[in-house]
């Protein structure tokens, strides 16, 4: 098999001025095709560091992905680095200075003198045309390598992989690597890994890890296979067992569909509507709602209920109850979902009310305690739950489990529409 | 100087199922603390390919900071690696024990038999306790290297940091770093790097740095000194004529404060309450301002607004509006802003309507057209935005520039009200 490793080369990245989402890109893209990638690192822009990289990365990668240092100023030195290393010359790509020409010509500015500098490439290898910005992209291969060279910013180096690099690797491989996800919600990663130790201690093709994530834990089932639909036969049974094994706790096996995103196909599924009450996490739930592209099918309204006045006012609790019981309680909880969804005419309603600190916490109440709960259809469940963390840990892990109570309510009562 | 170098474990990164954060927090960190990096990379969950890294990286660094590995599952070998790599049992660390037993006995739940994994350290080692989590960070100190492990999960690596790992790296070092960061909004960076090019090509120490944040520039004026006392008085005179050129750009010069912190202090100051209506946000602008502990004080409630109908139902935006205009219209904009300051009696209401794509757009109305109102006592100001980029993208961007809107008008209020 094939690996590659990503080099991505920019003295911002060691500063932590910005989050390397290149190497995460380049990372999937070389996982879907099946190429093994057991290294990522970050340097510099320094000649020395790029040339000490490359030394180390060419003694154990057949590719060796750069991304960064294309661009025309000094600093900029990826190439030459890579040139130099492969002891070839610098010579200029004529197509890549027409294309130069062309861009600023576009935009109706003129190139200044360093900008030429990107229409040079290393003797004998091919230049990538950039549709986003100045700096081609290169490929170079030679007897040991192949080399990679892409541009740094993102929108630039996204598009050009997916049009023209993908097809390149595509090209050099035998085989692929099949994947596929199962999603859990209700159990923790130490007890879903002790559910499946057998399946894990067995695991040899296709191989079988956990990765935990806020509130929930997904499952990737992985084959290398000679073709997909031998990669596809090779998980199906896995994929089926886990089904099996963890029942309705899984949420989903498909690798774009989040924890918002299976709660409104399962509402849409039931022609249902959803609403939200929000205190402590003021506005999160509906914000991953809303992240979901075509969430407005299900979604009619949220109210971020903050004070306890607007806890009355918008979503008509009680005074007697917040008095009675306090915001934070179980009664509070029940009639913010009643009310919200009583107010919106939404089937569904989540509601959230918890002390999220640093503040705010008494013996009796402590910081992190919250209470969800959820509507469906005039019956109302509340959880109470005790989180440990920061505010913002809190924040999340609520948002969290609020999305997890209603999915459990929401299959609660189609369960019972459906077999009742 | 003293050198340090990051090493992530774990397969999900070199899978690019995940980003890697935490390799730009902590070199942010330690750009902070003045301490070099000039390696960061990511490896696997994979023993040999640990001891290999840190081979290397021991005889180059002298401080090895690896996150992620530490959970309780068989995959996590961060610590066993580096227990193996110095020839170091492993020991069980009774105060990790403990807490082990209090973050269970907290939610009522059982540890199962892998998570006392997580109370081992290597011998001599210091464990360094997770107020988010079961894994104790573990700080080492060898002839060689000392190395600092961190849990993975984000939220428990950076409080972990913040509060532990900053004061044991600052004990290291000879001196003190001390920064100060001067945070605009209003400005791009290049203007802002251009504002000020005389004070950086002049400047020896304290240093200064330009970062670029969604929507936000941070300049951070960093001095490295003697002691504290030293350091601030270096730092002052160039914070000082930062003010007087960005003059009511900067919203802040408190390291810890974020612009959502900055408006509530100045609605406190003005004794002014706040509330949001949003549509394509979804509450992004509600749940960062419900972020800072204490905004009860002045956020009163906030109103998602995502379908027509729940516009008109709960803010009072006129079917004649929606019908003329659409829903994404500066006069839509305008009617949120005015309603929900109405409807909640707040004093500013921050409204936001705009397409967030990838689908919705039109020749006339593209994805990325947003329009953001602020009312600040009755009166409307409405701007248009275009932003580009994903669903993601311009959701945070319209999020930010709504508290960007809210702070100038809030301003533009407080001086009318002073001066006129």
């Amino acid at each position: 098999m094939m690996n590659a490793e990503i080099i991505c080369v920019g003295t911002e990245l060691l500063l932590g001025n910005i989050v390397n989402t290149n190497a995460a890109f380049i990372a999937e893209r070389l996982s879907r095709l099946g190429i093994g990638c057991y290294n990522q690192c970050v340097v510099g822009d320094n000649m020395d560091r790029v040339l000490a990289q490359l030394k180390e990365s060419s003694s154990r990668s057949d590719i060796i992905i750069l991304s960064g240092g294309l661009g025309p100023t000094e600093d900029d030195m990826t190439k030459e680095a890579v040139a130099k290393f492969c002891r070839l010359p610098l010579v200029e790509d004529a197509a890549s200075r027409k294309s130069i020409e062309e861009y600023f010509a576009k935009r109706g500015s003129e190139p200044t003198e360093n900008n030429w500098k990107q229409a040079l490439l290393p003797k004998g290898a091919t230049a990538v045309p950039n549709a986003n910005g100045t700096a081609p992209g290169i490929i170079l291969e030679t007897k040991a390598c192949k080399y990679i060279l892409l541009p740094g910013p993102p929108v630039e180096l996204e598009a050009m992989f997916d049009t023209q690099i993908m097809p390149y690797l595509s090209s050099l491989g035998n085989g692929v690597i099949f994947s596929r996800t199962v999603k859990l919600v209700g159990v923790g990663e130490s007890k879903a890994e002790t559910m499946i130790k057998d399946m894990i201690d067995a695991q040899t093709n296709p191989t079988i890890a956990t990765y935990a994530k806020t509130g929930e834990v997904h499952i990737r089932v992985t084959a290398s296979a000679a073709d997909e639909k031998e990669g596809k036969k090779l998980v199906k049974p896995v994929v089926k067992e886990l089904k099996a094994r963890f029942g309705s706790d899984v949420y989903t096996t498909e690798e774009g569909v989040g924890l918002e995103e299976a709660i409104l196909d399962l509402l849409k599924a039931g022609s249902m509507t959803l609403s939200t009450v929000e205190s402590c996490t003021g506005g999160l739930i509906g914000s991953r709602i809303v992240s979901v592209p075509g969430a407005s099918d299900v979604y009619k309204c949220g109210f971020i209920t903050y004070s306890n006045k607007s806890k009355r006012k918008l979503v008509g609790v009680k005074k007697g109850t917040l008095d009675k019981y306090g915001a934070v309680s179980k009664q509070v909880a029940s009639e913010m979902a009643k009310g919200g969804a009583s107010v919106s005419k939404s089937d569904v309603c989540i509601s959230v009310t918890g002390i999220a600190g640093p503040d705010g916490g008494t013996e009796e109440k402590p910081v992190g305690l919250v209470y969800i709960g959820c509507c469906v259809k005039g019956e109302v469940k509340v959880k109470e739950f005790r989180f440990s963390g920061n505010r913002s840990k809190i924040r999340n892990l609520s948002a969290t489990n609020g999305l997890i109570l209603a999915r459990e309510c929401i299959l609660e009562y189609m369960s019972k529409v459906n077999f009742g």
